[in-house]
């Protein structure tokens, strides 16, 4: 027979076990958590109608999409999550109670140049909170418990959710007579972390046609640091001059104000004027999330509030507030960086159960036995030497390996060997499945480190 | 701003928050059952290069697959989760424990015609046991196991895994000296059930050319019915005249000799001599499961032992047994036919926290307090009267309303509204928190009705 090589396509990624259950225990964290505040579970189709997919059109988004002929059908592959929510929305939207919350953990695809560390297919895990005309601000001031939430179930502590308000800034530079040039001051300001303050300047002034007083304006606007009361304090100076300001302004104190009730520590939030988000689809708060020992990463989980989820879709407003995480991108850098836990049991199963005997009838009663109590168990059930049996169950990385010979069986017990350190010992059934369990619970740790 | 008129493409299932709701919780069930019995979680590209997926090629599959150019490369959407599985077995192998348990829930894609009840997306939920060069039939028996756990976890009782061993039916029809006419007769066969002994014994005669005695002895042959037992006594009546059916006859004994030790009834089990499964890929074991009161679903979950995985990529010997359930369709057909258990709440969350007061703090902590607990919590922030909060508490079918007025802050309580009895009770959080849970275990029921 003639043989193809197989092979996984660049930008795919395809891991093996192992990393396959750390990336479904994230899956998992992400799922119970959005689950807990609420959201809905949501799962549209991955392939659109192509003209609905790009009703927005033009630009990256056209040249990197999977588009293709299908009869006379002209198809696409969904490039984010946030266009078929918005096709969703407008074509459920008589269905559907308001605020509508979902959340949607999928696959998209994007054509990118392939590149290390870069995919055409991956994970983005989304939520967002949809009112009909109307969304309250509570909705906005509850995201970032949500964040926190999440990368607590991560194991993290040092991280960050920086939170800022785009009507903020955006009443800032109307103050300054600056409101066209605003996308240019914006993407600017971006730069800050990577060029400093003396290029910003530059570009503001040379590329931009500031003048010298404006630059040094959003210069010093830029440099509020402090505190999250002393932020908010700053920013009092600058009311009464705009009202889009004030408006912001409020809305960002009643984000902050009941962090402590969201049980948000004010170690983990952070109110900062230079966070924009380059989308001008963004109209109220904005929010990104730093992981504090690796700024280098950039931003884990984005998004921010905007007024009008599917205006090519229906008349409807359907303002909104949502955040995305890059799934496959994230698990990809802190693999590289060595960051995932590899302490925790990555196995399939906890437990192998290995039948000594020709008759495996009581290996089988004890493995179905301690699945009935919880315990994930292989059963073993190749003919093979005992050193190749035990073999496996260290290939596997399975932590616990339960003998069954004639011995055990006359005595009702079976032995349970802890396969981390070697330790065996004689138990019934009933306690082997309490002492693995156990086991699985001190050995609990972080899904993800910090170093 | 020109408007285009949103709309999911035929043939492509889009679930309301509710019925997803549903669906979610089967693939729970499934994820479980699958992980309790050591399989590990496996995610494959659901783009593959075209020349890989098609490497065994031709027939309906390579009119039905979605493929396309992007760039230079020739791609495809994969049309199921065998032919990934091949590719990342022959791919992966010196990094795979054998036996490898792998199990994948995912989309796979066929362009087939649209039709009422046809997906072209749809959902396959597999399990596969592939071993190097040999897997003992432990394996083989040990599936019935994992089929009886998935359905009763959908809560049903009245279904039927019903299995055969394609080695008993190639060493029958090589006693009547009918092997080359195997796949033809077989096909015959299968139509059993649908037109009756007598127009088999007509096809068997006037098409695939078999004598009147060679017809006979095949009507009597799978005319063979009774309990597990009587059937495999009959078929000890046609032993010693092939070695092929001598060996299917003792595999088959022994997958129904260890039923009682995996937990499986005998009532949800039967030897089935008329289930052959169409493909010649198949080679001892063959399953398939019927639900006992709507056997016009047909199988809902088949599949079978088969002796090369990964022919096409490898010359390693790769024999497997493997199950697939056909989710998007058994979903799509359970609910058609008003079997999805409606009882059930369906919301997203468990709860509703409604703030009666200006300053929502107090609410906030409340539903953070629930949250921790384990309630899934929506809090809602919108400024609304009174009624029209109610009302989306109806339309969002939680099957709790939490209050909090002055009232209940001043006594540190909150009124606790159980939205299908319209009972109403003032309780700590602890209490709420407690109380909501025990309701939502008492309201717990089955997936799926049978009736």
């Amino acid at each position: 027979m003639e043989r193809i090589t197989p092979r996984t396509l660049s930008g795919f990624m395809e891991l093996l076990p192992g990393k396959q259950a750390k990336l479904e225990k994230m899956m998992q964290v992400l799922r119970n958590t959005y689950a807990l505040y609420g959201f809905a579970a949501l799962d549209t189709p991955v392939i659109e109608d192509a003209k609905i997919l790009l009703a927005k059109g033009g630009g990256e988004t056209e040249k990197q999409i999977y588009r293709f002929q299908k009869g006379d059908s002209d198809l696409a592959l969904r490039f984010d999550l946030t266009v078929p929510l918005a096709k969703y929305v407008a074509l459920h939207y008589n269905e559907l109670a308001f605020p509508f919350r979902r959340f949607q953990i999928g696959k998209v695809y994007r054509g990118e140049r392939a590149q290390r560390g870069r995919f055409r297919e991956f994970y983005q895990a989304d939520i967002d909170i949809i009112g009909d005309g109307k969304l309250d601000i509570l909705n906005e001031a509850e995201i970032p418990a949500i964040i926190y939430r999440v990368f607590r179930g991560f194991g993290l502590t040092r991280f960050q959710i920086r939170v800022n308000n785009r009507k903020i800034l955006n009443g800032f530079y109307a103050m300054l007579g600056l409101s066209e040039k605003s996308g240019d001051i914006m993407r600017t300001v971006d730069k800050l972390d990577k060029i400093g303050a003396e290029k910003v300047a530059a570009i503001l002034k040379d590329d931009c046609g500031l003048s010298n007083e404006q630059a040094d304006e959003i210069l010093k606007f830029i440099a509020i640091r402090g505190s999250n009361a002393e932020v908010l304090a700053a920013l009092e100076g600058y009311a009464g001059r705009s009202d889009l300001f004030d408006l912001g302004l409020s809305e960002l104190k009643a984000v902050a104000a009941n962090l402590s009730a969201f049980g948000v520590p004010e170690a983990n939030f952070a109110v900062d004027l230079t966070i924009a988000r380059g989308l001008d689809y963004y109209t109220g708060t904005v929010y990104e999330t730093t992981l504090l020992d690796h700024p280098e990463i950039g931003s884990v989980c984005s998004g921010g509030r905007y007024d009008n989820l599917a205006e090519y879709y229906t008349d409807k407003a359907l303002p909104g507030v949502g955040i995305s995480i890059g799934l496959t991108r994230l698990f990809y850098v802190l693999d590289e960086q060595g960051l995932l836990n590899d302490a925790l049991p990555s196995a399939p199963a906890d437990a192998l159960v290995l039948p000594m005997t020709e008759d495996v009838s009581k290996a089988v009663e004890l493995a179905e036995a301690l699945r009935s109590a919880g315990v994930r168990v292989q059963l073993y059930g190749e003919q093979k030497k005992f050193k190749q049996k035990m073999s496996y169950a260290d290939k596997l990385g399975v932590p616990y390996a339960v003998l069954l010979g004639e011995d055990e069986i006359a005595e009702g017990k079976c032995s349970v060997k802890n396969m981390t350190t070697g330790e065996q010992q004689k138990l019934t059934a009933q306690e082997a499945a309490a002492h693995i369990l156990k086991g699985l619970a001190e050995a609990n740790g972080p899904l993800i480190l910090e170093k």
